[in-house]
């Protein structure tokens, strides 16, 4: 991953196809940043994405995950644009802790359904991960089969940002490939943090991949979210480990039935699966079909995606909010010092956030 | 409740030992004005309550639930000035959809307890209660050997405001009984929405009520809550039901062993009781027992608090910034036009948040 990083960096610093000069050339540094800054139109960015361009598209994903106040109103533009296109496809979250074999699953998975002629977007959201946008090369390498087919289409997470920042990017990404045609979308993120929640307010069906074993294989995942999975699948299961699978599926299977029943009305499913066999990949397909033809039938699909445009909405105008707050660095300072007579008992919660909100506003509004 | 409601209504409105005129009468009107008007200072609130004087207990708890600014600055001061007393309780959540049997639940492991002479408040967060201060009787009414048990103090759930203005008085409240000597706090709330994840933040135990049947017994909690539990009660674990409740029992065992780990250390567990017969309570006591005496030992208690106290502070701030944005009348019907375009997919959350956002700005910096 380290050498993938470097690898990227250096693509971006210098000209392809011209070796790395030993001093910086000034010429060499004014070309690339003209490059760099030469923007297509609104109209440009999209006829390439409605036509499946996938260089536009990927620019076009960079605009959004930029921090540059010019690349994001371009963006929002394009984002607003392509809005008629999109929402008709099937998202699908992905979830486990690292070690579960995520990648090798997804590229498995992602074969399968590409076999069966859809096409597929690859997503991530995993805003700790130290990965730059060198992790292009990285998912490239940890999914070789899945991107070097024409079918399907990987974009990492976007690095840069908070959790909150990170999954609107992921969220408005999905409209640009989903107008880009890609009728599946899978959302990657991994089993540990706050992230899930995100992904499991974005996606259609919610999938947590985890291994068999003494208890171990949850070690690391966030109480709450197995009760958010549509479906457990335990991965790794051939070789010495079939049995121990086996029994894993029978013991989940058992354990969900007990959990509260979903408004979806479908009842989520333990399930084995060999990402390296590519066996249960398709049986997995099957299910997520069936869960999509079910909730098809019974309109939940769409109550549900009207739900999370209202979250997503409300989502961002709290995260504007917080960041308006949060970001002013006097306000910052002052939590710092809050938060130890916090913990020294000295302020009660309220009366620490009654005094930070009371100078913040005399300070924004002198 | 309604016959409660009136009587309490009453008491309020004329003095007490005479007879309702038939009409009003302005000076009787105008001693009533004063008599309600008539508060302590802060000394004298803190004094009654650091000497676990009852009756200047409630009145304080009542500053906290009202929304008169006057009552409110009060009631800042007499929390900041209890905080240092505070602290030194156990803080038990309790949650089940209606008809678990909570109320007596909560009698029977109440009398339990204070028969082992600790000292018991219950308070609840139910905002979607249409119970006034008149469930005063009314939760007197539900626990009845509990509400004239001298080492037990009961008071229900502030009625009015937003979960989020709701929680936060019941977690401020806390400051107070805790202040008044209280050591052993339950925290009542109803299974059913998203009060427990408030309560869950203000907690060091929490309890799931449940009842054993075909899967119904779940029908209505939440997805995630299960996961939140640090025990399972099967309550009602009498007569011709015993022998479900056992099975019930060891099935959630198998199945909380399937649970992610808790960073506590500790291992969920269900148990059965009855309230009606009083089993199962002692030993559900000895369980929190084990639980409150691993998490000292192993300081989870202590982080578990300083991560709450810092989340209610954030809690707070957040729901004032949110407060500021959504109360302002233009707004609230600028979304409801928005999130019709939102609905027919005619505009992203994104742009419709930036939208509200920038209306927003430009109104109340005008």
């Amino acid at each position: 991953m380290s050498e993938d990083k470097k690898t990227q960096k250096s693509a971006l610093q210098v000209n392809p196809g011209i070796e790395a000069p030993p001093i910086v050339n000034p010429y060499a540094m004014e070309n690339l940043r003209k490059k760099r800054r030469k923007l297509l139109s609104v109209d440009e960015y999209c006829d390439g994405i409605l036509s499946g361009n996938r260089t536009i598209l990927s620019q076009a994903i960079t605009l959004i995950e930029s921090s540059l106040p010019e690349h994001n109103v371009l963006s929002r533009d394009i984002i607003e644009r392509c809005l008629p296109y999109s929402g008709k496809s099937i998202r699908i979250g992905i979830t486990g802790v690292p070690g579960v074999g995520k990648s090798t699953f997804i590229e498995a998975l992602g074969n399968e359904i590409t076999r069966q002629n859809h096409t597929l977007a690859v997503l991530a959201i995993d805003p700790s991960s130290e990965r730059s946008k060198g992790s292009i090369l990285g998912d490239k390498t940890r999914m070789e089969t899945l991107s070097v087919n024409d079918k399907a289409f990987i974009r990492p997470s976007p690095s840069a940002g908070s959790l909150g920042g990170v999954a609107r990017k992921t969220r408005e990404t999905i409209i640009l490939v989903e107008a880009a045609g890609f009728d599946t979308i899978f959302v990657e993120t991994v089993g540990v943090g706050q992230s899930e929640t995100a992904v499991h307010s974005m996606v259609d069906f919610f999938l947590l991949l985890m291994l068999a074993g003494a208890g171990d294989e949850l070690q690391g995942i966030k109480r709450g979210i197995m009760e958010m999975a549509d479906a457990l699948v335990i991965n790794k299961a051939d070789g010495e480990n079939i049995n121990k699978a086996m029994m894993a599926k029978t013991q989940y299977n058992s354990a969900l039935q007990l959990f509260p029943p979903s408004p979806s009305g479908w009842k989520p499913r333990a399930m084995t699966a060999s990402a390296l066999q590519t066996t249960g990949i398709k049986e997995l397909w099957e299910t997520i079909s069936e869960y999509i033809s079910k909730v098809n039938g019974n309109n939940y699909f769409d109550t549900k995606r009207k739900e999370q445009s209202k979250f997503w909405m409300h989502e961002t105008i709290n995260e504007s909010l917080r960041n308006a707050f949060y970001q002013n660095q006097d306000t910052a300072n002052n939590i710092k010092v809050l938060e130890q007579k916090l913990l020294d008992n000295k302020i009660s919660p309220f009366a620490a956030a009654r005094q930070l909100l009371n100078e913040h506003n005399t300070r924004t509004n002198s």
